[in-house]
Formats: C-alpha cells, structure tokens, sequence
C-alpha cells in the first residue's frame, strides 16, 4: 500500500468514527454531562486506536461476518471512549494535574473536577453501552457472542490487569528508580494492553477463535506495537521541542519518572522500537492472511514507529 | 415467607456473594490498587442490589436456565461493584468530600485521591469482567447472550441515562429550588436506574425476554423499588438520628438539596412510600410467576419501605 492509497483509507475510517461517536455520544445528556463527555472525546486525537480496530477487522474480513461492520465500528468507538475517559481522570489535579490538551482547556478546567469525573465515569459505561446495541433484528446484528466478546476484551484491557493497573503503577513510581521489568510491566498494562486490545477486538468482529493461528499472530502483533508505542514515545519526549509534540517535552524526565531512553538511552531505545517493528511485520507475515489485507495494519505499524510527534 | 425465613434466605445469598466479591475482587492488583478497590467493596453496606438480582433470579427460577446460578451470581457482584465505585467517586473532595462511610475512613482519606479515582475506574471495569467471564466450557458456562444483555442493562443503568446522569443533575440542583419532576428525574436515574436493574438482570440470568409480561411486571416492581428507596431514604434523613442512619441526618437539608420530604411533607413523602409499595406487589401478583418463588422479592419491597435506617 502506498502512502497515498493509506491515507485514502485512514481518512475515510477516520470520517466514519468521527461520524458514529457524534451519533453516540450524546448531545442531550443531563445538566451539561453531554457537553462535558462530547468536549472529551470529539474531534481529539489521532485515533490510533480507532484505526488499529478497523486495520485488525479489515485483515480478518470482517465485513463477511453478520454484523461484522457495524461490529467494527462499535469496537473502534468504544476504545475511543474508553481511551478518551482515561485522559480526563488522567488530567485531574488529583493526578497529572493538566491544564491543557491538545490546546485546548482540559475537561476539568473547562466544566469542573466534579463534571469532569462523571464525565470519564460516563464514558466507560457509554463504551459498553456502545459495545451491546439494543436489539436490531436483521442481517445486520451484531451477534451476542461477538458483543460480550468485545466486551471482555474491552474491560480486561481497562482495568485492574490492563490500563488503570498501569496508571497505579505509574502513580507509584515517580522519584522511584524502577528497573527494566517493572516499567515494561507497567507500559503493558498502562498503553499496551488498550493498543493490544484495539486490534484483538478488531479481530473479533471477524469471528477469530482465541485458539487459531490468526489470532497468536495479530495479538503478538498488538503487543508489539503496544510496546513500541511507549518506546517511541520516550524517544520524542526526549527529542523532540514541545511544540512539535503539542505537549510539554521532558515533563517525564523533570518529574523523574523513569522512561525508556533514561533506562537503556537513546541508541538502545532506537533500536528497540525498530526490533518491535520488525516483529510486528514478521508476526503478519507469518499469520497467513492475505498481504493485501494486512496492508493497513503493516501502514500503522511504520507510522507508529517512525512517528515525529 | 416468614421473617425466619427470610432471614435465612437472605444471610445464605449475603454469605455467597462475599465469598465471589472475595474471590473476583483481586489482592494482587498492581500497587495497592487492590487494597483500595478491596476496601471499597468488600464487607461493606447491606447489599441491596445483589439481593434484588438474586431475588429476582429466584423469582424467575433463573437455575433452570444453562449457567443460570453462575449469571446471577456474578450480576449481584457486578451491581455491587458499580455501586460501591460511585460512592468512591460520591465521596471525593470534588464531589460530596465525605471522610467517613460506615464508620470507616473513606477510600480516598485511606488510599489518597488519585488512588481512590483510580480504583473507582477499575472497579466499573472489574463488573464487566465479571459478567463476561473467560469461556468456561461445559453445561455451566453461562450463555453469550446472556453476557451480552447483562452489560446491556448494566452499562445504561450505571451512564448518563442512568447513574452517571442523576449525579450530574444532583452536583447541579444544589440551592436550587427543584421542581417535583425534575427530582423525579434525578432520583430515577441516580439510584433508580441501578435498583431496576438489579431486578432485570436477575430476570435476565432466566432468560425472561424484553417481550413478556414477566419482564413488564419485574420492571414495574424495579420502577416502584427504584422510587420508594429514595423517598424512604428521604423520610429517615429528616426523622432519624445521625446514629442510626450510620452517617449525618438532614445533611441534605444542611446543603439546601431539595428531598421528598422538602417538595412534598413527611405525611405526603409517607403515603407515597406506601404507594410504592403497594405497587410493586401488586405487579408482582399479576406477573404470572408462582407466588412462592416470589416470596424474597415480596419480602425485600417491605424491607425497603419500613426499613429504619
């Protein structure tokens, strides 16, 4: 796939998602919650996760399972919302205590800390509601196997074993000199496990079973990208200016948090990130699937590791 | 069925839905985060909502159905989870800045914000984990579309149509002088949603479906439960002593919130709980189901319209 024909097909799934989460997220939701929850998760963001659901579903052919688009679509919402929640609490005072995202006032500034945690508290229960549409009967359903799948996947790679494990983690390592295996540990649950999840439940929507081939190969290839994920963005925390990052650069460093480059440095992490890439490919090319389908998911894998911001 | 038995009855659920919250809760979250989402849920308040799933599982004979027992079993977990996350997150600072639950320090005065946040988010995760358990195979696995509807009721009891949204009109309704419909509204949502749907996912774990008279006559009796909790909670606020409610009477009143008892008078606010409750049995009686299995259902509706604390 050329760069040009990826971002054909990126841009056209981004319009989609951005479409179905205006649908979803609900303008009328009470006493400001709507605008509060629509400010979070609207228009924000690279989607990553988004794209990787729908790279995971087009690679398996989804589109041949009963319900397998709208599945798909649900699926990359959902993350979304989940992801989009988890930087709300994230920017809280009581955490990271941010002012500003990409420009913009962050949830709490702009409607209050109290608004701003019912906001993310709505948004993962709005990821599940997503994830079991009430009945439409027709060709088009969602099978209920698929919903509650997707919904396993979705609340392991959330909770305690998944994102909100890493983020405890995180809470308790600033000053502290953790080594390798406990920051990987922690970037696993923390980034890793959603990234992981995005493509598994991608898969899902094409009705992969956890016991084949296809399925080893696009986990191993979710948790690969997961971890060059966080490997990448160490890198550019530690290179790059912060108005190329739209964040502010070193903020990890200045609060003495341990990260990839202060770990193995620069060239180590460089290499690692090129590893885990080449791993990914590998995983796909050994996965039996079409090339052809793979090709958005072997795109992303390049953008996530070459990435400059 | 008499008080004896009754009590029997419900000290034999109570027992077996620690003994799961003990076993699905995990001691080995990352951090310390365990220790608080253990704190928060385990040992701690009457368990109403795992009783009205049970309850109503009974009611609808929900072990005649494929992994009927274990549905309902992890659907009384999965409501408790939720509720206990929202009195993590009711408690905080931003929101009612309450330091003492039960007797006990509460989450965020033992464990510290961020960690009390973060175990609130994890604990919403952990009742979707526990509905959609990993594919046990054999006769007790409960059924995918069973899973399925069981995040469906959950998800929209605990969002911004549910729980999430009659907290957001509460943090809004402060000093103002709410008419009756809109604390209708409030109430429906913020603790209505989630006792309905206790009584529908029980429903659910025997497959009642969304068509039949019994889900219809379940659902009124959820509505009505729903209504009378709040307008009794509402009495014992302005009638008991702090002592005996086991936190602060007329704290409501105290914050100028508008109650029941405030928009309608004790005497009122009474012949309304009555109401309720004559409601909720009369639905029960037209239901169809056997009077004997409705007898916990019967017995829990008195409870919560004369209970005294």
């Amino acid at each position: 796939m050329n760069s040009e024909f990826f971002g054909r097909w990126s841009a056209g799934v981004l319009d989609r998602v951005e479409q179905a989460l205006d649908a979803w997220v609900p303008a009328n939701a009470p006493a400001g919650l709507g605008d509060a929850m629509r400010y979070a998760v609207l228009d924000g963001g690279k989607r990553l996760r988004a794209l990787l659901v729908q790279a995971a579903a087009e690679a398996v052919d989804a589109s041949a399972s009963t319900g397998g688009v709208d599945a798909a679509m649900r699926a990359a919402c959902a993350v979304e919302l989940i992801h989009a929640y988890s930087l709300v609490h994230d920017d809280m005072p009581c955490m990271d205590n941010d002012v500003l995202r990409r420009g913009k006032p962050t949830v709490h500034i702009r409607f209050g800390e109290a608004q701003a945690m019912l906001a993310g508290d709505a948004m993962q229960a709005l990821a599940f509601e997503v994830l079991t549409p009430d009945g439409v009967v027709g060709s088009e359903q969602v099978e209920p196997g698929v919903q509650a799948r997707l919904c396993r996947l979705l609340a392991r790679a959330s909770g305690q074993s998944g994102m909100a494990g890493g983020q405890a983690i995180d809470l308790a390592s600033v000053g502290q000199s953790l080594d390798e295996q406990t920051l990987r540990d922690m970037h696993h649950r923390k980034t890793g496990a959603l990234l992981r999840a995005s493509v598994q439940m991608g898969a899902a929507c094409g009705g992969v079973q956890d016991s084949s081939p296809v399925w080893a190969a696009l986990t191993a290839y979710g948790e690969a990208m997961g971890l060059a994920f966080q490997v990448v963005d160490d890198i550019l925390d530690a290179t790059q200016p912060s108005d190329t990052l739209g964040k502010t650069a070193g903020k990890d460093a200045d609060a003495n948090k341990p990260t990839y480059v202060s770990l193995l440095g620069l060239e180590q992490a460089r290499s690692e990130a090129d590893a885990l890439l080449a791993q990914a490919l590998e995983a796909l090319a050994g996965s039996g699937l079409p090339a052809a389908r793979c090709q958005p998911l072997v795109a992303l894998a390049h953008r996530i590791v070459n990435r400059d911001h």
